[in-house]
């Protein structure tokens, strides 16, 4: 390997002073589209003094860092600066500060110029935390984006995502164009905090993820009768709350049905609402997920059937409206074999998990490049809070197995 | 019985009026201290025209119509004109203008000087609509007014109880002074719509109240662990809302083990209360009534004891606050017999029932006077809202019952 003058940086050091940064007391505020996002942006685009990278950001607002290689076919390396309002320190920062370190490790090895072209993207507004819009710049690079259903949202203060976008330089009518990204892409590499528990139970540092679950969102509505807390015995009441308890109670024996699925009911909001009124309209979300299509399916179903039991028991009908949904996407199957050895390598030990969470990856795995994520363990399985942490030696293992990862598919991709 | 030129006033005649005067496509929107309610108050001081009544507005803004008899001692009789947003033309209104069709027959009758003094009171503010301060009036009759907590209340648009009176001449710090009009007060009698399902199930149009039922009205929050809905397992989540469901379908098991008592979640809020989100946090509120002091405080201990297991099940914590209580209060037994008498006198038949909903006479009981209601079927048992509906011949009869009631009442007292 060369030692040359190319510096290498620190993902961790980077982490810290990004968190110095844009971090308030209830945690980091680094929601896309606002002004500390674009200091953290600002401040990333910094770091780059001294390496002979290349950047541009692309017709979404995600921001490339470009190192190119003997050949023009592309490791893309990336995750998110991005955080939700009050969040942790690590969600997405993680990944790109990592990315950086990486390239900065591949250019000083290869003295500035590796055997293929290695990328780092910063996508924009992967949490989608201000306009309800997750994986924003990613669905515009893999062309899954819906800028007629987008292009109308609104944050709470009712400033559309079009005049957010506007305001910093991204015209919605061409956020396609970031598709052109997607040229001579070979794999994508994402770490990322599991942001669940298993890691930590297992007491193990890093683990391959095999996949993003596929999701089905949905509203669902029950309505009774509204009458008074008072004068309406039990026995003739038509209360909508009753038939919702038990579909939110119901949805966790479905899921245990199914091993290692989810089914969360996350929001409850009863009509009118009152102390002294029998609920008469219950509106309830439903999270499903699982990593096999079949499987999710059969929860789907299983949750309507017991829907419409609940509300005919409770003599009151029920309504199901699609929230969203999107398929299970299982990764590559060879990288997925080099992230386990990359993994063994550094940690010694290695665990295969699905992700529940959605991340970037599944996007970029949809528009059919090779993709894999690379999981480091979260502390009690928290994020988006500003308690959300890692131990340091975790983190530094991720960094080194990453590295390791990309080398890996480095060879791969120039084989 | 004299028959002379004193006019006999309709109360059915009236209430069409009022209807007319104070309903929009929503309902009535006789909400007290609005423009529309002094309209309503305006309105109803014009019907008096003829009739040898005295009329005062008291400190706590209640209005009084007084006739004079051969005797200080006074039966009185009284409900509310204001009404609930979008609410019916009878709730409350039934009441007043009964009062006023008895109190013209009583005039005519004695030929305008009966045995004992006749008032109808037309109480301010029962509902609590605007400020959540419901028997407003009837509480500063009866002495238990807490001015101090009151003052403070807002309505949605910040304007101050104490702002909303001041403008219609009521001084805060006065309203105790409408407990003056107590003095020489024998008995209370207030006709109201059922506003539940009872009298309309037996077929029956009247009913005699045994008393209001006792209340007792909790705010109950169940802390337990937001979480990401797609990364969490199941077998590790501590979800407050299976908590707070097991509880809202217990309160039912609980109603049921005591007969004619009721039990309700009104209210149930998520936190964060979206969709990717396992539930930290989930606050509700429950009502329980019952007649009985004994059933209502063991309903609330069950209720307790019940939401304690479920938060352990869950490893969840729970936290009680007390929202509000008051003790049942049983009616007058002399004058539940009265009602009873007139009401089989009049329809036939007659049943007895508690009363879910509060009303002013409760008030009115707790300031020691001799108080009895009777109850006219609802259709449905819907109120506060615009389909609130009572067949025009149960109307009929509830006048004709009233009538007699008070005259027996009048007997009582000057006996």
């Amino acid at each position: 390997m060369a030692t040359n003058g190319l510096p290498t940086l620190s993902a961790i050091h980077l982490l810290q002073q990004l968190r110095a940064l844009t971090e308030n007391e209830d945690g980091a505020q680094r929601v896309a589209w606002t002004d500390t996002w674009l200091k953290a942006r600002e401040w990333f685009v910094k770091q780059l003094t001294g390496l002979p990278l290349e950047q541009h950001r692309d017709a979404a607002g995600n921001n490339w860092f470009t190192l190119r290689g003997e050949s023009e076919k592309t490791l893309i390396l990336g995750s998110h600066l991005d955080s939700v309002p009050n969040g942790g320190w690590l969600d997405g920062a993680l990944g790109v500060c990592t990315g950086l370190e990486v390239l900065s490790r591949i250019a000083r090895r290869y003295n500035g110029k590796p055997p293929v072209t290695v990328r780092l993207v910063d996508w924009a507004d992967e949490e989608g935390a201000r306009f309800g819009r997750s994986l924003f710049g990613s669905s515009a690079f893999a062309g899954t984006q819906t800028i007629a259903e987008d292009r109308v949202r609104t944050d709470k203060d009712g400033i559309t995502l079009e005049a957010a976008l506007a305001r910093v330089g991204v015209d919605m009518e061409k956020i396609g164009d970031a598709q052109q990204e997607r040229k001579h892409a070979a794999a994508y590499l994402e770490l990322h905090i599991e942001q669940g528990p298993v890691l930590e139970d297992l007491g193990l540092p890093l683990g391959v993820v095999l996949g993003t679950k596929g999701v089905e969102r949905h509203a669902i509505t029950f309505h009774g009768q509204e009458a008074h807390s008072g004068s309406t015995p039990m026995g003739v009441r038509r209360d909508a709350l009753a038939a919702c308890a038990k579909l939110a109670l119901e949805i966790r024996t479905i899921a245990d049905r199914h091993k290692d699925a989810v089914c969360t009911m996350g929001s409850v909001k009863t009509f009118p609402g009152i102390v002294t009124a029998v609920v008469g309209r219950c509106e309830a979300t439903l999270d499903q997920r699982d990593l096999d299509a079949e499987v999710l399916a059969a929860m789907y179903h299983e949750a309507q059937e017991a829907s419409r039991l609940f509300a005919e028991q409770e003599r009151c009908t029920v309504e199901w409206s699609r929230i969203w949904n999107i398929e299970p996407l299982p990764f590559h199957p060879e990288l997925i074999a080099l992230c386990e050895q990359a993994i063994l390598e550094t940690a010694g030990t290695v665990h295969r998990l699905p992700s529940g969470p959605l991340h970037d990856a599944a996007e970029v795995s949809r528009a059919g490049i090779p993709t894999v994520m690379m999981f480091v363990q979260s502390l009690k399985g928290i994020s988006h809070n500003k308690i959300e942490d890692t131990k340091l030696e975790h983190l530094q293992l991720a960094v080194d197995a990453m590295d390791r990862l990309a080398e890996k598919t480095i060879a791969w991709i120039a084989s």
